[in-house]
């Protein structure tokens, strides 16, 4: 893309009530825009980032066997009646509306019972199951405070799955699957080292549950970890107990409390909401059975919220190569014939590259490269074509060096 | 994707209340699930179609510099106050809500107000102009009535694109070249012989406006259509004047009076909305001057209603190759361990392949395969492999014939 065409430019200040780190840097780079309090647009840069995680997660959750679908926002009260969970006591979050003829609809937080209803339609016999659906969705919930820049919204795109299993064991062995799925997942975002598996109390079909907790002081958690095993406890459920259940022995662990920001959760809903929304099936022996469920939820833009806090420096954001928004930031100093032809050939070989077109200063240009945070800077200028070609420097090094335009076309296709 | 991961499964009978026969045969395909009037879930050959619709929007639209960006649905009063637009007398179709502080936020129907007001931090000179900005994002319309499936929904997706302009001469050649883009648009996705540019009535800033309207019974509107000359008004708005106004003969036009539904709107705004939320910039000469803008419409969800209206027999829908949600169902009859290694293969090449390996009868098969509506069908069966290969048929045909495997893989990649 030419930065000529993008409308975004970047800023020296963040507005005052912004007081989260992500959202500031996200703000000043042009990634998002504040609408108000836990609501933020995504503008063009922002989007790409948005459509790297998801394209990573699809990945993954496609290569499980998982089908992705889209369900509503809208949501009609009598689905939620079933649950007891239409109830603004019960949940405190809804944003909830009304339909001409004065219906009340809410504004879907979540979508356990839509789905456990859609899947009334499809699941009847053993031979349906297992399935396992997706989607990415707008979530809302009307948080009473949200100070936290991407990391909580009250309006914002999750991705969540859903599975639908026989039994407990059936579930079981998906949920361990997830486990790895998800790590899988983090690891390509480029968080991998610093998100643990961690423990937590349970929901009503187990003692004890899982969430995945990534390091980072933006964290709204806090967790009790041995970063070298590998172990980590959710410190509001940390106890004797559990570390009995589980078989640690605290004297051998190195425990240290970090803050860590939940990047990703898996729950066990066992029967809950099919037996409630009357989602049955017929196993071998045509005996009527309620189905097995779990479900598993990755805020995305919390995601990138979490990555820009921990990939940064005092110049701007540090992005991964797997959701930078562009591999490449091409920077033409008063070069743009030359660049142009690079620009071409290289987006012509499939590379992501933003180039830089745009009649400005060179220093204004380094300093919107160093906030937008692009993994790669290539720079044709006067200078790097004397040297023989163009000026190559990576966002997160000092040093850079002069590469042939035709060996920089072979290194990045 | 393999048929036995799909959670969904066709129907014989659409829901009672659903009188629209986009919505019962999207729904009874599995396409769509309804929530309530208006208000429909994507499945995940829904999905697919929508997605395949949305690309051929968004690789015309990039192609002119377009760029893609994501508002948000919950809207804050001031920014609509501004244009009086947030009055429930003004625009009656206002989902509204509340913050737990008792602000009323509202659920956006459009967004020119926001994105001109995004815009204020980006555009202060003419160097800034002209720009393009598009998004596919969820319009929320509290409709009195939704009775026409997918054609009109109460949350729905919608590329909605606006430029922002110098003046009207800059405008009016966007303007110009979007008619063209919205054709080639239509013209892909496999409607343009039967879409037509129709003249109508026109809003503040014009006398005459323009719309897309493709012929079918499902539509709202009538338009006084000459289809050989390509000439199309819209009924509610033929007059001599405007016959006069474009120079149209009447008694030299074969017109005739046809059902229509409306695929796509094209606005000039004019200075609306840049003077009532202050968008300006500064000419050559530093005089402050307003932005000059226009708005682009289509509801994704109506053009998949429009096709599926449009396109279809007794048996199923019948999807235009372009925004099929596969190229290629391929069905095997007992032969499993054939119909996989094809599966592979064809999918190897970048095939998008639905394949039924389900165990199920032969007629099932068939009778699932028409209603779906994927544009080639190959079987798998004994007596296929007994002939040298696989039987293929296209949907729209009645006639099969059959073709040696490594013939398929060829034709297919």
């Amino acid at each position: 893309m030419k930065q000529s065409k993008l409308f975004t430019k970047t800023q020296k200040f963040a507005p005052k009530d912004e007081v989260s780190k992500n959202a500031q840097l996200l703000i000043r780079a042009g990634f998002v825009h504040k609408e108000m309090a836990g609501v933020y647009s995504f503008l063009p840069l922002g989007l790409r980032v948005i459509e790297k995680i998801k394209n990573i997660i699809r990945e993954e959750l496609n290569a499980i066997g998982a089908v992705e679908m889209e369900m509503t926002a809208l949501q009609k009260s009598e689905t939620w009646e079933k649950t007891g969970r239409w109830d603004d006591k019960i949940v405190d979050d809804w944003f909830k509306t009304n339909l001409k003829n004065g219906t009340e609809l809410g504004l879907a937080f979540t979508h356990e019972e839509p789905l456990t209803n859609i899947m009334k339609s499809y699941i009847s016999s053993h031979k349906d199951l297992p399935k396992y659906a997706y989607q990415f969705q707008t979530k809302f919930r009307n948080e009473l405070r949200a100070k936290s820049g991407v990391l909580r919204g009250r309006e914002f795109l999750m991705k969540d799955l859903y599975n639908f299993s026989l039994n407990k064991k059936q579930h079981e062995e998906f949920y361990e699957k997830m486990k790895e799925v998800y790590m899988r997942i983090f690891t390509r975002i480029g968080i991998g080292d610093r998100t643990f598996l961690t423990m937590s109390s349970g929901g009503s079909f187990s003692k004890y549950s899982f969430e995945f907790q990534t390091v980072t002081d933006a964290g709204e958690d806090i967790i009790v970890l041995d970063k070298e095993k590998r172990v980590s406890i959710n410190k509001s459920d940390f106890s004797e107990e559990l570390l009995k259940d589980f078989g640690i022995d605290k004297d051998k662990m190195n425990f240290k409390e970090v803050k860590a920001a939940e990047v990703g959760d898996i729950y066990t809903l066992g029967e809950k909401y099919s037996k409630a929304l009357g989602l049955t099936y017929k196993d071998e022996n045509g005996e009527e059975k309620n189905v097995y469920m779990g479900s598993y939820g990755i805020g995305v833009p919390r995601i990138m919220g979490v990555v820009t806090e921990i990939f940064n420096d005092e110049k701007g954001i540090i992005w991964p190569e797997s959701v930078a928004p562009f591999r490449v930031h091409l920077i033409s100093l008063n070069k743009n014939e030359e660049a142009e032809k690079i620009y071409n050939d290289l987006t012509g070989k499939g590379v992501e590259v933003f180039y830089d077109d745009r009649n400005a200063r060179p220093g204004e240009k380094f300093a919107d490269s160093d906030l937008i945070g692009i993994p790669y800077r290539v720079v044709v200028s006067e200078k790097s074509l004397e040297k023989g070609g163009v000026e190559v420097k990576k966002r997160d090094r000092e040093e850079s060096k002069i590469v042939k335009v035709e060996e920089l076309l072979k290194n990045f296709a």
